[in-house]
């Protein structure tokens, strides 16, 4: 079980928890112990602030991001670090996302948030920890397993087209 | 010509002067002074902030924000106060605007913000007049007087069609 | 209980008051009373008119306009007051709400709308509450208070992430 | 040359005049006379009334309705008429006539409005004749001679490949 | 009851069916008896040129078709006549409409399509009888029948807000 | 029944398998083998070029690639041979496939693949058989009674409208 | 130079000549003889039948159809053919060939269209000639050559980054 | 002068270089030497593979793709590496980058792809650097300048709207 969190989660409502869970889970099986916080860009800027501007000091390396609607929550955690900043677009208004993404993705220049799929939890866990893999070739090794069980799982399956 | 500034006009970037200038001139040409000031939600959100909140204190009332791309500047500031906040979404990507329009107007129930047409610099103008004439029988005036002349505009057209 | 209206709702359709009713129940929270209508900006435009044009001497201030698909409601109301007109695009087409949006937010210049996220009715009472409180201090009280309790509400959350 | 008016041409804005100019060129050549006004849904709303509700009595029998952005015309006419009524969006804003397309064509239930392509100017044009060709036999065969010229100028082309 | 088709109803596939059916009620309705039938643009082009090319002959005079996915029905229905004809763009790709939207109303110069909204069989009925009402008066007050009673179903609306 | 497989029927994912059964069903009621299996561009890219590559020794002609979200696989594919490819864009993200349709049909100039409908796995076995009938007769008059049968069922329809 | 044309290039309007050129010259490369008409499925829908069902006996393969706007070219003619037919979507329209692609890729279920990129007229050159290819060896190698070039160009760069 | 080269840059095409050179000289202002290559998932993925495959044993820590259209490189290099993957979606066909976006960002589970803003490439080097910066405190520092000089430039902006 992993201990000391090397990645802070942040989601902009407490409804977004179902959609984000499986970041928090991919990232405990590759053996990353993370933080999880409910933090609003609009609602709470100042524990927003907070939580980033203290980051380092926990021993956090990277920050995931989890918002709907004009996902602002990504961006306003990069104005505050020079950490590496994750965004998820969430799908949770009548869009569909898109407006997340936008919001995410188009970031102006200077502040960059790397922008994952909508709904992409599990993959921002994933590339959370290819950042952190960069000093750390235990954890490296790792997700060159995971890699190949993804790709045993597609390989070995066969489709009956008679 | 007015002098205690009632509006505040933040704008994300200097590239986006050109774009919201009618916005002060509106204002102007309405007797309404105001503030002008460059403040990127992220790259000095500390400057939006301490903007923001010191607002009130200077005889602010409304507040304007300007901006492209994942236009933020709008909720950032709203985060702020519970002044009424305007968006301009500004067209300077690639996408003509649809990006700031969806980061200006999607926003999360709670912190609302007022959003007007992309480019609409003089429409945010507009509309901060009609919130000040609330309490400004001189003002309410003006306004009316602006409707009339824009209505005469129209009526007195004639087009040959022959 | 509130007594005296100072807010009017319009809505385009009957259909729509599902969608709407959090914005009399927001108002009615903060203390401000709102007179609520249904009214066709293209099945009864007599009605929007006169409804707009009698609102000042009813004592209100702000109207809030709710409408679906092409949502001319809020713009053929802008076109009859110089009141501050905010507009909700509400998702009941098949596009879900992005007709609306456009139809609602891309007003042309001269006759603003403060446009809202779309199915935003609740962000839409608040803001006509941020307007109304730039001459009413209780209001501005209790506005920040709600914002306290937006807070409080996100700030409290833990997620266990073990 | 034609002599009286039986399509009325309406136009949202003065600078709307280019876009829209070959809808009463293609209506003289198929010998049917226009009036053509500039009456806007929001900063004339009572222009367009007027306009439209005196329509029938001037011998019009169809209404065009050219706008650009959110654009209200054609539906603020058909609020006020029964007889049929057709659309030109036109590509004015930043973005290249989407919103004007959707404001034109997603009409709620009961109220119609006939949507050409965007900036369709002459297409418009000649839907109006086939409308009032209906009860107009000459008309009927000027509009048969106008598609097999349309026909002839395509079949004679040749391209060289070699 | 009527008797003698004035409108011919086309639909892409028979699964449209459902969607279309308030087209022939709503004619039935105003007292207009209509023809309808499946025709499919790609399936089926010689039927359809033959149902159109054969429709003035049995004395019909507007033609409505309703299509999903790329929605070419009304296209190739107006490549074959030059009696009014009218889209009525259907929601049964994942697109949810627009791509039949954008198939139905972005024809080329020349060949006019009256496009009303996604899934608006109602509304492309009524805009066939206001073309019929030209020359047929007691349609006509039918018609404005139609119209007096979709007003006074929304103004005898009250909505309590406290 | 069907020996030799023409057809390489490639997914993404096992879970696209429901989507693109009506591939494999088609080509079979065509007469036409064909080899289906799962390989991911991004999971199992050596996979995906295997396939490929070996793929004119084993006798196949075509090869069809189902995918959605940033649909690469017909692409990846198209890199590794000059076979036709054809994709199937799937609707499987919260974008509803126009995600896949984009990423699939915007392939860079010199590497082309051909795109059918979103979810038309049953058009996609249609265009390879029409594809294989170019050099076969038999499959050629196959399709052409499949053309006559669908245009059977539709013309065959009767709606009663009164 | 080629002689006996197999494929048959189709455009809806002459000013799509410029877009589709390359189409013909890449043919032309590859030693495909093509005969180049234009065809529009709504001012000649008759003069795209003829060709199209005498295409066949014309010795032609495969047919290429360019078009813009609401582009039914292309499923016009796949409705009188079971030859493989591509489609080109041309960004003439305001939109920029999204209303261009929708109408030609979303075909119903029974009648495929294969779609290449939005002004893609080399790589529908390229498809036709990688269908043809398989009964023809001689093309098949000349393709193998066309995609070594293409690679020597791009792995033979080298940028300059200090 | 930087010397060994920590991130590898790859364009899809030459054409793409202008709107990337801003990525390889952010990078050398912040002391970061990168290798530059032209390689298209498409025309040469041989040479994508191997460019990636090898990039770890030249001490590549970070790989950014600029591609446009059906953006599939950084997909495709993802594919193929578990370090971290950049994405730059570049605008450079008619659909202005919403293609290259959604084909970068959509990447399934399992295979994350960072994508930054649209024609993005400084972005994409200052994330790159953030990257690096966790183990490179000399580096880290001089991003906490570049952060303070850009806000530098945006407080001392005064605009006079007099």
């Amino acid at each position: 079980v992993p201990d000391t969190p090397k990645v802070l989660i942040l989601m902009g409502s407490v409804s977004d928890v179902d959609l984000m869970r499986t970041c928090w889970q991919q990232l405990a099986e590759l053996g990353i112990a993370s933080e999880v916080r409910v933090a609003s860009a609009h609602r709470t800027p100042d524990l927003v602030r907070e939580l980033v501007t203290s980051a380092p000091g926990r021993g956090l390396r990277v920050i995931i991001a989890g918002a709907g609607w004009a996902a602002h929550l990504a961006g306003a955690v990069a104005a505050h670090t020079t950490l590496p900043v994750i965004a998820v677009p969430l799908a949770t208004s009548s869009l569909q996302g898109i407006d997340a993404l936008l919001s995410s993705v188009q970031m102006p220049a200077g502040v960059p948030v790397a922008t994952v799929s909508i709904n992409g939890a599990r993959n921002a866990a994933i590339l959370a920890a290819q950042i952190l893999a960069l000093s750390d070739e235990a954890l490296s090794a790792r997700l060159s397993q995971l890699r190949e069980s993804q790709a045993e799982k597609v390989s070995n399956l066969k489709v009956d087209s008679t």
